[in-house]
């Protein structure tokens, strides 16, 4: 293996757990909400560290902070790295932190080794991406990639009634525009993974091909509400009783569909929820993902039809209704091969994974080519104040990243070493 | 078929529609709450018809009421007839009233016939029996068998914080102590079905031999909580997927035990019981019942062996604790042999039944020889405003309760045909 330039893992780990201790919580986590104070704080610190860097600094008008390490063909396109700094009331140290940080440390380390990339690197931070405080979530990358109008987030409020625009005026992190996508050739994030695979496989790399599409339905089965003691069984019309079928068909489908396809029930509802009546009805939730579009059109169709011939067998009916439809995103290949290459230069064991989670970078793909990296997070825990990374794969992250983004942006990686 | 002597249906109907004018609901029901100003309309209306009809009344310490036609031999234990006069918030007309007005018609029948029986016959309304104001239910007949201390029923108190005996007091139906039950030979009841099965078989008369037997259970399936997008589905330990297993063991235990089993889950409960999160755990109750306690404690059992038995194979945690058991009464087989008879007599189609819900006759059992007559109910509903019965039915329950009554008290039914 050739001797790389590597990132320095204690300047990176000592940023993370300095960032950490804004909005730290006794539980060991971090509750630094969007444009809160703590989120303010927060911003000072890391836009101070990236001035130090020899970074400029612009902020858009939704408080995206943008630091632009000038690159040596300053009309070029910049490949844009980063993440975000707002965290869930009782989130953990590393959700959105790391990857803003791992950015910084991007351009620490092309300092350290005086190296010029053709285009510039631009490290950024987004402003609310949890959806914690102002819903929904990755508010202002998804108004950057054209989701969201920009009024609609300004006027997006908390549960205080305190808007998005008022919050954002009083941290002092306004500014006057939205800055055009055409800015930049590419995007790169690194993130903690928030699943348990990469631990699981000991891996301390995963290159992610996209984000998989998600289907919500409600499902309704209606049954007849009866009293427990004197319905004869043969009289009721249960709908506990049919939910077996439709537990079966629901769990069949990811079968049918493994490895890749994931089916929950995240809640289930009997009415009218007493202990001695046969429900009358039951209300459940479903989430089907996929990462190819194609592959969830079929098992919504087959749901559908499924479910079909379900209640004209059953003493029950079923409705089901499509609440929500997020379609898969495939990230670019371009970006996915630079990541892919940085790990394996590097010796970094990898592998091709898809999203469960929503990202900025997900919005992103929509006005540019995108790339991500996971690391590993034990447990696959996050949004918890436990969230917790290894040192090791901190610093592997940040290395792909500084390869990667060396690739897109065009820089030498050997020079002086 | 011979002409034996009948009840006024007239008189019957018109009495339980007066009745049902206390506490009649804008929806056709009636809410006259135990102890309430209607209440007490209600028994007023009771005690002033009992007294026409030449009863004595006695009211107990716990406001029950006894209304005796004597008989020719005073010295006899007597034959109790009756139910109560209390209803739901959102009640129907019949449940309880028509056992009460059923049992008042025997008396006004005798009499219209001057006919003397040999033992006494009394008339009762219980107090509180829904337990819909004062909990539990049956919370009078229960301290007449027994069941409670007159104490604990006294100190009772509504949701206004209202004592039972505070209210007893108001209304003006306090006796000065309970009387004991060795007055009486035997009781009988009847009631509307509230189930569908005489309705459905086109019975007028279900014979009832007992009460089933039931067993209360709160189960709980532990998984492990994780988000539904990063985690494969062979990492997961979702409760929802040994549900399935669950079901399966629960309706095959009533299946086994059919057509007397009965096996309801009236509640499931997700935790979190988020649309995008496997439920970390499942909690449901499971309700068991069966008219024989020798079938109810196998099937108590095998549902926990075969529980045991899942969850050695299942990657989640199951635990079951049996939270209430009321076992199985049987009821006299002298007075299920009168009710049965006297049904046969009248030309009656009857059926033998087991009760399915709780009746102060299931308490008196405790004290004394029961039997308890049940006629149709439309949809079996009841507890309900849209509760209703058919007079021929109201007939016919009435005057099987005469003919049987006549058996237990010694009468003559043919005098003056």
């Amino acid at each position: 293996m050739m001797n790389h330039i590597s990132i320095n893992p204690e300047r990176l780990w000592s940023r993370i757990q300095e960032m950490a201790r804004i909005g730290a919580t006794p539980g060991g986590g971090v509750c630094r909400l969007a444009l809160s104070e703590e989120d303010r704080q927060g911003r000072d610190l890391f836009v101070q560290w990236c001035r130090q860097a020899g970074c400029v600094v612009q902020v858009d008008v939704l408080g995206n902070i943008f630091a632009r390490r000038e690159g040596a063909r300053p009309e070029l396109p910049a490949v844009l790295l980063g993440s975000h700094l707002d965290s869930q009331p009782t989130g953990g140290k590393y959700d959105g932190a790391y990857g803003v940080l791992a950015a910084l440390e991007v351009a620490e380390t092309l300092n350290d080794h005086k190296i010029s990339t053709e285009a510039a690197i631009e490290i950024v931070s987004w402003t609310n991406e949890e959806g914690a405080r102002f819903t929904p979530a990755m508010l202002a990358s998804g108004a950057y990639s054209g989701v969201f109008t920009e009024e609609f987030v300004l006027g997006q409020r908390d549960q205080d009634g305190i808007s998005f625009e008022q919050a954002l005026n009083a941290i002092g992190y306004r500014g006057e525009k939205l800055l055009g996508a055409d800015r930049y050739k590419a995007a790169l994030e690194v993130h903690i993974e928030q699943g348990p695979v990469l631990e699981a496989e000991q891996l301390p790399i995963g290159v992610v091909t996209g984000v998989q599409g998600i289907k919500w339905y409600d499902l309704r089965i209606q049954g007849k509400e009866a009293h427990a003691g004197p319905t004869p069984m043969s009289f009721r019309q249960d709908p506990v009783r049919s939910l077996i079928k439709v537990l079966e068909l629901a769990y069949g489908l990811a079968e049918r569909y493994a490895p890749d396809a994931k089916v929950t029930i995240g809640q289930i509802q009997a009415g009218p929820g007493v202990r001695n009546t046969v429900p009358g009805h039951l209300e459940l939730t479903l989430d089907i993902r996929h990462p190819d579009s194609l592959i969830l059109d079929q098992m919504d169709g087959q749901l559908k039809t499924e479910l079909e011939e379900l209640a004209g067998n059953s003493h029950t009916v079923m409705a089901i209704k499509e609440v929500w439809h997020s379609p898969p995103v495939n990230f670019d290949q371009r970006c996915i091969c630079a990541v892919s290459r940085a790990a394996e230069k590097l010796g970094l064991p990898s592998k091709k994974m898809v999203s469960g989670a929503g990202h900025d970078s997900v919005y992103l793909a929509r006005v540019m080519p995108v790339g991500m990296i996971f690391i590993p997070c034990r447990d696959g825990l996050s949004h918890n104040e436990l969230e917790h990374i290894e040192v090791e794969h901190a610093t592997a992250g940040a290395n792909v990243l500084l390869h990667a983004a060396l690739e897109l942006a065009g820089g030498e990686d050997l020079k002086g070493i």
